[in-house]
């Protein structure tokens, strides 16, 4: 008699996004003439660049002559697609084999896939609040206990809450913990870790032998020259640092689906030779994986092109453009915003010691926009809410003007 | 300190292709003027056809435009493409909601995933030989003891032989067991499963609360009327049966990317509700995955109009036309060939009671042929060897030629 995994039955329902989506209908229903201003997506809006569209266009002809046609190739990608990934981030001063580099179909699949070649007895732990991913995959795994519906939290598990007193990036633990989860640019919180804060987590997970799952899909949006783009910038990361990335923000490719992951030939835990991780992630993907789509592939190297640089450089400019707008209008009225700077999410205070919730109903009955609660990331995103700048320049515009009018604070 | 998932240190070398590769090098240094005609590839080799690369293609441009640019798309698939699927199973008397049908990014992640929703507890049978991932996935898992390099085979597991006796179609083991794999078409014997081969494993399943997960990939390989094409055709299957299907050998997509799985509303095991398996894929799904690329999805549509079907026929008609030369081909010196008739796929029995590998040295030596060892299928593949019927036609000819004028038998 087969059984079902009951680690799924541990999992706090995933309200959050239908409950947003109920809370809405309902209002819609009650306001027939009133009009809803989205800004709390996290999905990308704005067409891709012409290089990119072409790249994409010329993979998919290339599959319909005897000449070009293609169908499986290497699980990790295409060496050629290796290879530019490794030139561009020998940009930023980091220097890696294209066999540390596995081309996959999303930075979400490899947050949630990358915990499965670790044991389950390892210790985890998340900054709080978090992308869901993290945790859900874990809880899934078997490394949890139950969860605490009052706390807001699963037993045996390591949170590390993010606050303003922290700047939303926290410390290392004050106990061992085997795997740490770490996001920057942080979605939801849209802060981003210092070369110090990281050097801080390095150490630790050096000194402990631990592995830190870094999280960089939105690397591209950090502007300020002096904040890392790859943990790798920072000294003695290959040893203990896997990381993953995507074409998704960067260059549109949400619905596309490419993103990569970096597993150091150095890195190493208690258990493992040297190259042994690489080749557990490389068995990994080889088994459970057939490669992203050629298509996608042949995108990614027109995005990893001079001009398609240069073109994903104005898009992500434009998504910034809407951030800063958000900001601005958002402070105007007194509202303390953080994050919008070096990535596209932003984070507010609520006002006058509201939840989370209360502040979506005040928002959406007053003003029609609707944003994402900071609680349903993690118990430390309580009192907060996220904004993401993705979205049409002419809505993004709408909604503000619609909060400074509307809003009662 | 991080610990490895000790499960992949159970996993025999995957030496299988690596090991191919080493002897043909090899041989092509000791004979440099030797043609070497590859014949055991499981990879599509003609281009997709015109309709289908007009779908791909117009699902390029359109991202390339406000009004038609999609980011993230639902986890599960397009609900167009989920409803042209489920109208594509209506034509063979199968019955599915839509809300029943996963699309993803191929056949072979999700035949690897989709133990996960299952407990460790699961005791797994195999068809021997079958295509690795089954085993591997579950030995990933935790599911099996150690490698018996002698036996060759994992300790735990149930293996189900499928020799010339059983026509390689084996009956239910007679202990209970809770996950059963099937595969019809057969990768790699090319034998498929009668509608009442298939009833026995559906009567089997229902009695014992276990669960079929039938990889029907090659499905429209099959000509003849009689042989099921889905295990949904066998009544009750829908209360024990997950079947696992993709575009890949169907219409060419190896590195397009794009399948799907059937996870029935009423399939049930011992502590789970009706729909609960549902939820629970769903759930998986949308945890570790993001979509198939929203490019794939409009080339699966155009697969599946009537323009599509009529073309992806004439391919597929194309392959069995080769397996038609080989199997032929072979017949006349007086080998004994299975499968190649509703299947992609021959099985040949190596003559002289060979092993599998001294055949492939002695074709390769002989003729310059690659096939593949049926032995790295698993123990009972031992004494034959898969040849595929995936090649441009001037090459299989050619490599049939060579069989006919060089093998001493």
């Amino acid at each position: 008699m087969a059984k079902i995994n009951a680690n799924y039955r541990k999992l706090k329902a995933g309200y959050l996004f239908p409950e947003i989506g109920r809370r809405v209908r309902l209002f819609q229903e009650q306001n027939p003439q009133a009009v809803v201003h989205r800004l709390g997506i996290g999905n990308t809006t704005e067409p891709l660049t012409p290089t990119v569209v072409a790249g994409l266009r010329e993979g998919a002809e290339r599959l319909g002559s005897a000449e070009t046609y293609t169908g499986y190739g290497d699980e990790q990608g295409e060496e050629e697609l290796r290879a530019a990934l490794a030139r561009f981030y020998e940009r930023r001063g980091v220097f890696l084999d294209p066999g540390e580099i596995f081309v996959s179909d999303g930075a979400k699949p490899d947050a949630g896939n990358i915990q499965s070649i670790f044991g389950t007895e390892n210790r985890v732990a998340f900054q709080d609040p978090a992308y869901p991913v993290y945790v859900d995959t874990n809880v899934i795994a078997g490394r949890s206990g139950e969860y605490d519906s009052k706390a807001g939290n699963y037993s045996g598990f390591v949170y590390m809450p993010c606050s303003q007193e922290n700047n939303f990036i926290p410390v290392p633990p004050d106990e061992p913990v085997d795997l740490i989860y770490l996001c920057s640019p942080n979605n939801p919180t849209g802060a981003v870790a210092s070369h110090r804060e990281l050097k801080k987590f390095v150490d630790y997970a050096r000194a402990n032998r631990s592995v830190i799952i870094f999280d960089a899909a939105y690397a591209e949006y950090i502007s300020d020259p002096e904040l890392p783009r790859s943990i790798y910038e920072v000294e003695g990361a290959r040893e203990c640092a896997i990381e993953i990335n995507s074409f998704s923000k960067f260059a549109g490719f949400t619905g596309v689906r490419l993103g990569w992951s970096i597993v150091p030939q150095a890195l190493v835990v208690e258990d493992s030779e040297p190259g042994e991780l690489n080749r557990l992630w490389f068995r990994r993907q080889t088994t459970f994986f057939n490669g992203a789509s050629n298509i996608s592939q042949k995108g990614g190297l027109a995005v990893l092109s001079e001009k398609g640089l240069a073109e994903c450089r104005e898009l992500i400019d434009f998504y910034m453009e809407n951030a800063r707008i958000i900001r601005e209008g958002l402070s105007s009225l007194g509202l303390t915003v953080f994050g919008g700077v070096n990535a596209p999410y932003l984070w507010l205070k609520t006002p006058g010691g509201l939840s989370s919730w209360e502040f979506f109903d005040k928002l959406l009955h007053e003003t029609g926009a609707v944003g994402t609660p900071g609680s349903g990331f993690g118990p430390s995103g309580e009192g907060y809410f996220r904004l993401s700048a993705f979205g049409h320049r002419g809505d993004i515009k709408k909604a503000v003007a619609s909060i400074k009018e509307g809003l009662q604070i």
